[in-house]
């Protein structure tokens, strides 16, 4: 079954490739670039656009939306909410990046509210923005897990992610040492990836712009996200092999570099998934 | 005579390195750094300022203005406007970045009220957009050209350019396959450049800065723009040859070194420039 | 006297790297990743937020608050205020770095608010910034620092650190070919750095992010300053050794590199600090 995945993957990295599908992003401020860049590299074409005036028009267009809310404000707040609302309406597949939830009253209650008024195909996050997510108790230290979440055993992380799941009928995708991809019934772990990716900024937004990009193939969303979550988690593995000795600077422009040069057969053969564990 | 438009763009060069003229941008969040980064490698000196408090200060103690729509809001429209204006009335030369413009009817809307307040010197976009600019159909796929628009032949692409320049009073550059630029009378087609450019974002609005850059040495604006596109088409190049293979990340980061290295030399003895075809 | 200093920024390192401790970032949107990312490299944990809902909360937790004026508009001066006044309120650490100030009335407007509502620890720009800190009169151009400031020679450069550290009650940062640092009382003079640093965008700016890092380690805020302007220093230095042949692009991945691979070691040896010549 793990084998199967991961054709599928490969068949979806193909498809993309040749697609150049449109995917819309309202982001934050920090990581945008490299949003943008990780988006054309895996084959997708970001716009990003946020402004009242236009973002309808842009959700209309796109094949697949990605809330992220990085570096949230009250203007984007309602830029979210009418884009998320149009898309629901046109089966557009929304991904959310909750980042930083659990930091501040702010961004727990947009969150709560982007939940309540929008169906998100996937949610990807820690474990501290997934806890949050599932309604649990959660500790943060700003954007990042805070050491008590994520010291937590895998067997309790993949219920987290099944509740969570369950309670907003998506896909929940919860990244850290191990990755986690469940929609309450079907759960894949996966292994790829380095540490080093946690000493540069917007690997999470990055992993999130490409599920965003997958979904626009698919409705199998669990796919979509694993796939998603193997390019990056590999990409993470052969740049920390060719630039991780040379530094964060280098390793980040790396992970670029092994996604644009990603292909099905290192991506199949590189996978490391296992859905015995659920 | 390409032989004399060569010659001008490199003493444009070097006059730029020794000048470092300021140029005032107000632009997208998300290629902002690589337009503030390929100005400095290019000699100039950048300053983004968008707050209404201060942008007709800024532009008033800039050689040159770029406004670029990439990430449009309504508190950017405004203040693009007045720094615009500003500008006119300075007879500093303003640069015109319609990114994403059919995209959107606030693009379209804003386009077409900056066209009708500000007297720009040069306006480049790809085909789609400047097929908007001029007024006719355009097929748009988010902020990249569309394939329809994309495919069209050289001659139609001429007059097209030729035909918006008159009707906007102002220099207009197409950037694509081959580059055209156009003041109506004067066309200059460019063969530089290299096809992975437009794997990496931004490409498009650093050739803005560049053109900005350059535009803020002379008032022969056909020239600027051509040195400008000439910089940014040979940098692709040689990045290409030595970071290509690499991915999309290194390339990025290879074409603002070819840029910073570029001089005379390079720049003439590489230069593909035909002013024939028109 | 100078050995103390490198030792005490040695162990302030260490530190830092054991504690990751959050940094608050009110930053413009040019180079807030590169402000991201060197955060990160030195051992911190950025993070950026900017609107008034969430201000407050995001500085309780932080253990260090950098405002940077680079891109200021006219919602961030009140979060700015609003973030500043709960920082003073907790003891928690603030740099202020007060970019292109003399260029234009906002900048100079909003500086002198900011410095008569918040106690700052620490004050970091240019020759021409701080002349204006200082209450002299300053010609700037843009957001880089003017010939004719920064010709002025070191001795004058000292007199003017000190006295705006009196006026201001805080710690003085000048950076340029020598870098000075006083708090009226003790002064020190760095000479590591290179000149290659001016060619790329936000080599201030990450001074200030390293400086906001290493004051949440300590109220030693003189070595604190000292300590980040090393780093960067020194990074810069190795940095120019590996990669400024390449070109600005590659030298701007090999400074970020620098920083995250900086140890104890490298910091001392390298260093060339003066603390004779006040």
């Amino acid at each position: 079954m793990s084998q199967q995945i991961k054709l599928r993957a490969g068949n979806l990295l193909n498809n993309l490739r040749d697609t150049k599908p449109l995917v819309h992003h309202i982001t934050n401020y920090v990581t945008v670039n490299d949003c943008a860049n990780i988006t054309l590299a895996i084959g997708a074409s970001p716009i990003m656009a946020d402004d009242m005036m236009e973002v309808e028009s842009i959700t209309a267009i796109s094949s697949a939306l990605v809330l992220n809310i990085g570096t949230l404000n009250q203007r984007t707040v309602e830029t979210m909410l009418a884009a998320g609302k149009k898309a629901n309406e046109l089966n557009i597949p929304i991904v959310l990046d909750p980042v930083g939830t659990g930091a501040s009253a702010f961004r727990n209650e947009t969150v709560k509210s982007l939940l309540e008024q929008i169906q998100f195909s996937v949610i990807r996050g820690n474990m501290s923005e997934i806890r949050f997510i599932a309604g649990l108790h959660a500790t943060t230290k700003g954007v990042d897990v805070s050491e008590a979440d994520s010291a937590q055993d895998i067997q309790s992380s993949i219920e987290i992610a099944k509740t969570a799941a369950k309670q907003h009928h998506c896909v929940i995708a919860i990244t850290g040492a191990t990755d986690i991809v469940s929609d309450g019934n079907h759960t894949v772990c996966l292994e790829n990836g380095h540490q080093m990716l946690s000493n540069i900024t917007g690997t999470g937004c990055m992993c999130s712009s490409l599920i965003g990009s997958f979904c626009s193939m698919t409705d199998d969303y669990v796919t979509a996200t694993t796939s998603g979550l193997l390019a990056m988690g590999i990409a993470g593995e052969i740049a920390f092999e060719k630039a991780g000795h040379l530094g964060t600077g280098s390793y980040r422009v790396s992970i670029i570099d092994e996604i644009s040069m990603m292909n099905t057969e290192t991506l199949q053969r590189e996978a490391k998934v296992d859905e015995t564990k659920n």
